[in-house]
């Protein structure tokens, strides 16, 4: 018995939920209905999702679309498309691209949109038009068999940790997981063409192959050429996902698909492991944003970056950086000091340009000694304003370039060297620290 | 009164000197003369050089060449050559390009020149063949008040650092400080020229001037308008030339031509302007191979930059360097800090590529640390072969890019931090920290 078939059985829903999950989708759908007739406007409703396809694992949530005719306007859609939610749903109002209901339903986790009913998908009105055609592309095209295929790769990708196209993971979406399927037969199809890839890959469903791309992979969405279907995915995905295929070829493992827990570190051996190559750790909380994931991973990131950039911009060696987002946001970063010398080495004007004078007269009086040129420019060590990173970020942080919602950089607490190893920072310097691959933990 | 007219009467030869070396340079070229008749080849004498051109300052050399005809072959040339300054002087042979006889005649330094008598200057036979078009050149063009400007030049120069095109200098040649004098009327016309100097510039004798050149200067030769008179001089050279004239031109002062002597400090200064600026010396002693200068000083210099990349490719950060040559070779390096951190970073290879297994197999177990992803390459910590500069010199030194006679590292000795505080690296140490101008010593 391969491991996939193995592996297989803990994938596919059991009768009982199947049983559950196809009375929930009938009642849903009859209800649904009910309530966008009393809208006195044409609509229809109709199951998309991993549920429609049969290629979900697990419990799935529930995908129900409304479709509207074209004529409606988009406030019209907008309204009415939240009213039957409200009806349908004891849920809530989400608004990501587009609004939409989320609440329970038997038991399931169910999302209620309005869309639009187009006969062209490359003619969008809302940004969810297109996932009707996506799933009758799929239905009409995914064998039975392939649906268990359908399954592996997706728990495969969640097990390595790339399953998912929100901005939290960046990895996979569900329907480009049914794309690769399709186009290469079956999860080890798949598994033992991604061997090959290399970022800038370009692909689609004919099976054709060209490099070149200016993203990491390019999947042309058959149902709309123009789009990539793997636009959400980012290079540290991608090449982890590679890596991860080449590894499972070698030696297949059921921990690629089901990982062991990965512990939160000790405090003493965190401390070790930063001592032991000798570098520092440096630690920022910030107040978490009340923002859903796929606004708020966004920003995250682009604090973290534009933070480390502020460091480097100081001096500060940064080798590596990592978050975790909880109740609070705590980004870590790996320097290479936390203590950097007084002086500095400023390097000035040449000395046959204009502002040479200037630039004597200030330092003249005003380095740590005379300046002096060196290959044509003149150089001068200063004092340097921020010798740790904690004055620079307390003094300077909100001058880099921050998510829209930390620009003020709410509640800020910075730690750094020895201070950094507390309790509340083990989860993300685990991240940091903690480097192996989910199949090695 | 003004400046210049203060200065000048220290730099004219006294009416004693004048009377000296007429008569030595008299008594010199007819002894010279009779030699060369002992040869029966029908030889010239010529006396070129500052003497010949009336441009020196204190007390000259003596420079006189004698005229070989073409048909000579380059190997008698030499063997005559040499025997004629063996029958004149009581001196040595030495050899730059070229060999000629050194000695003391009359209480003046001579150097007795064999070169070839040719009639167009573009055609050398020996490396000296050019001299006596560039001694004739400026003597039909050179006023005698003009004598008086090329003084002043040369001794500003001389004051700030920069008189001299051997490769202990890098600076300006005497007969490139006539033809600026000749090209600029006089000295004042040359400090305002020069203050709007930019590297690249070309110039020449009719006072065309233009950009883009590919070395620090051109200055194209008169009688061989394909030679580079400013070849030898170096962007330093020029750079601080160019910020004196600027800064004469503002206030000019004697000391630009008399600069005060620089003392060496005292250890406890060193310390403290080390201090001050948190950085850490590293000084190198090497012994003094024997060779002339114009060898020696571009085989320092080489052995200077080859260590310095050797430091860096090993990430220490060189902010500065400097040597002095005396009994021995002493090169000294500013460093940011001399105790790198236990580990670094290593960057490897792309997660796509056929290397990326063979970088796994190696530092999985070898590494601080396991093997991560970032931006699609593998990255490990791994154990910093050389913590600090002594052992990286000691064990890896020779494999640096070195001056030829260098290449032993013969008498290494290496000091870092505290221990470079000592009396015999006091010179070295000084021309580090104390980067004031001459004339501002």
């Amino acid at each position: 018995m391969s491991l996939e078939e193995k592996v297989l059985p803990r994938l596919r829903p059991t009768e009982e939920v199947k049983a559950r999950l196809g009375k929930a989708v009938k009642d849903l759908e009859s209800r649904t209905k009910k309530a966008a007739a009393r809208t006195g406007l044409p609509l229809e409703t109709m199951l998309v999702g991993s549920v429609a396809k049969g290629t979900y694992v697990g419990i799935p949530d529930i995908d129900l679309f409304v479709l509207f005719p074209p004529e409606v306007e988009r406030g019209d859609l907008e309204k009415d498309g939240l009213r039957i939610g409200k009806d349908v749903l004891d849920g809530e109002t989400r608004y990501a691209e587009h609004p939409y209901t989320h609440g329970k339903f038997q038991g399931f986790e169910v999302d209620l949109v309005p869309c639009y009913k187009i006969d062209d998908p490359s003619k969008l009105r809302s940004a969810v038009d297109r996932t009707p055609f996506h799933t009758r592309y799929v239905l009409g095209r995914l064998g039975f068999d392939q649906q268990d295929q359908v399954r592996l790769l997706k728990q495969f990708m969640k097990g390595i940790g790339v399953y998912g196209a929100e901005a939290r993971v960046q990895g996979f979406s569900g329907y480009l997981t049914e794309l690769l399927t399709l186009t290469y037969g079956d999860f080890a199809g798949v598994i033992k063409e991604a061997s090959g890839w290399r970022p800038g890959l370009i692909l689609s469903a004919d099976r054709s192959k060209k490099g070149g791309g200016d993203t990491p992979m390019t999947f042309a969405d058959p149902v709309d050429a123009k789009r990539n279907v793997a636009s959400a995915l980012s290079l540290d995905c991608l090449s982890l996902f590679i890596h991860a295929c080449r590894e499972y070829q070698k030696e297949p493992d059921e921990r690629f698909f089901f990982p062991a827990k990965r512990e939160v570190m000790k405090i003493g051996d965190l401390r070790k492991a930063f001592a032991v190559r000798g570098m520092s750790p440096f630690v920022v909380v910030l107040d978490r944003p009340d923002l859903v994931d796929d606004n708020l991973y966004p920003q995250v990131q682009r604090t973290l970056l534009g933070l480390r950039k502020l460091l480097e911009a100081h001096d500060f060696k940064v080798l590596a950086q990592s978050y975790v987002v909880d109740r609070d946001v705590r980004l870590v970063y790996e320097l290479e000091s936390s203590e950097l010398p007084q002086g500095r080495l400023h390097i000035g004007p040449p000395a046959w340009t204009e502002n040479a004078e200037e630039f004597l007269a200030k330092w003249r009086d005003g380095g740590l000694g005379q300046p002096f040129l060196a290959d044509g420019r003149w150089q001068v060590y200063v004092e340097r304003e921020f010798r740790e990173p904690v004055t620079l970020l307390k003094q300077n942080g909100t001058k880099a370039a921050l998510g829209n919602d930390f620009r003020e950089l709410s509640g800020l607490l910075c730690y750094a060297k020895a201070k950094a190893f507390r309790s509340e920072n083990r989860p993300v310097l685990t991240k940091l620290v903690d480097k192996r691959e989910n199949w090695r933990v």
